[in-house]
């Protein structure tokens, strides 16, 4: 089986949400300094590089991380390729054809050349999905949606785009590199950790060919 | 397919390692207080909880978290039973019937007991693998060893098991909860945060029934 890492790596560099803090990692025993071992500290936003958002994120009755349903964060999931989409629209999905059964749709935009070309400032002008695009994969049964840049939700306008996916239970994941994935048919494993009561976490996140 | 979710969730209450920090987990915005949604930080060591070390943890040259083979932490496992053992020698894993093909092993002990009870303190009698332990399995080929408390070497000896396998090149897995898990074949999916440099990571971990 082929895997496909499409988790970034965290570090110091990698872009933030504007005002969010930088990623700390810092070393706390160190063998050069006489330490029996390396040992290091990370402080970071829960909404850090690949992560997953939970309902309770946007909802205060909404479900933490910790609890988020394993059968939605594993299983068959569909890579949609837009390549010239500026914004995921509900008539752009229409047309788009993604399967009947695929309750979980990452796309592809041009957002993952970012992370190929190893952008580090942030990115205002990223694809993001519409609020009708996402009253579209509400209405369609998805479980978990994917998109390549740090929000699901267009820049000046975050809100309604994670409420009305959040409001319906659907698991949303953002900060996946998916250059080196064509489009098509994956078994995904998207694994945060296990933060509790929290409104997200980062996530380690592969898909396997099928 | 059965899916076994062996991670432990990550709080204030879960034992860390003497000295180690406590997680913090701090949520920064709060709807409740107006602002736009919730959102939250993290400071842990990385190794808290369900946690892989890299070669790096005792080596300065050796392999750092975000740098491990994803092939060695996905892949067949076998989960083997030792309900009446204080310390895993190499006598006892001759005697244990480990599939001669796996090469991935974690070990169900008394020390899950303390994940299914809840219990709350640092306990320094946990079940761990000897230094003629560890030999025996890095000659036996293993690419990735699990345990089920916070340590795969004894409390009063931490260095040698660690040594003999991280020079080896072998992934330790730290801190899984097999409680729920019976001995047996499953298919690992052990997912370590990238996390740039580090000497290890927290990580969620699941076993897939074969």
């Amino acid at each position: 089986m082929r895997i496909y890492d499409i988790t970034l790596t965290i570090s110091p560099e990698l872009p933030v949400w504007p005002g969010d803090q930088l990623p700390e990692l810092v070393r706390t025993s160190k063998i050069e300094e006489g330490d029996e071992a390396n040992v290091s500290r990370m402080c970071i936003s829960v909404h850090t590089g690949t992560h997953v958002d939970s309902p309770y994120h946007f909802h205060s009755e909404g479900l933490t991380v910790e609890d988020l349903n394993i059968n939605h964060l594993i299983g068959r999931a569909y890579v949609l390729h837009l390549p010239d989409v500026d914004l995921i629209t509900a008539e752009i999905l229409d047309n788009a054809e993604i399967p009947t059964r695929s309750k979980r749709v990452l796309f592809k935009t041009k957002n993952s050349t970012f992370w190929s070309l190893g952008e580090k400032n942030f990115q205002t002008d990223y694809v993001a999905i519409s609020d009708d695009g996402a009253e579209y994969l509400v209405n369609r049964g998805i479980k978990l949606v994917g998109v390549d840049y740090l929000s699901v939700a267009p820049y000046e306008q975050t809100v309604r785009t994670h409420e009305i996916f959040l409001k319906a239970g659907v698991i949303i994941l953002e900060g996946v590199d998916l250059s080196e994935v064509s489009q098509g048919r994956y078994t995904l494993y998207c694994l945060p950790l296990k933060l509790a009561g929290l409104d997200g976490s980062p996530a380690r996140v592969i898909l396997v060919g099928v």
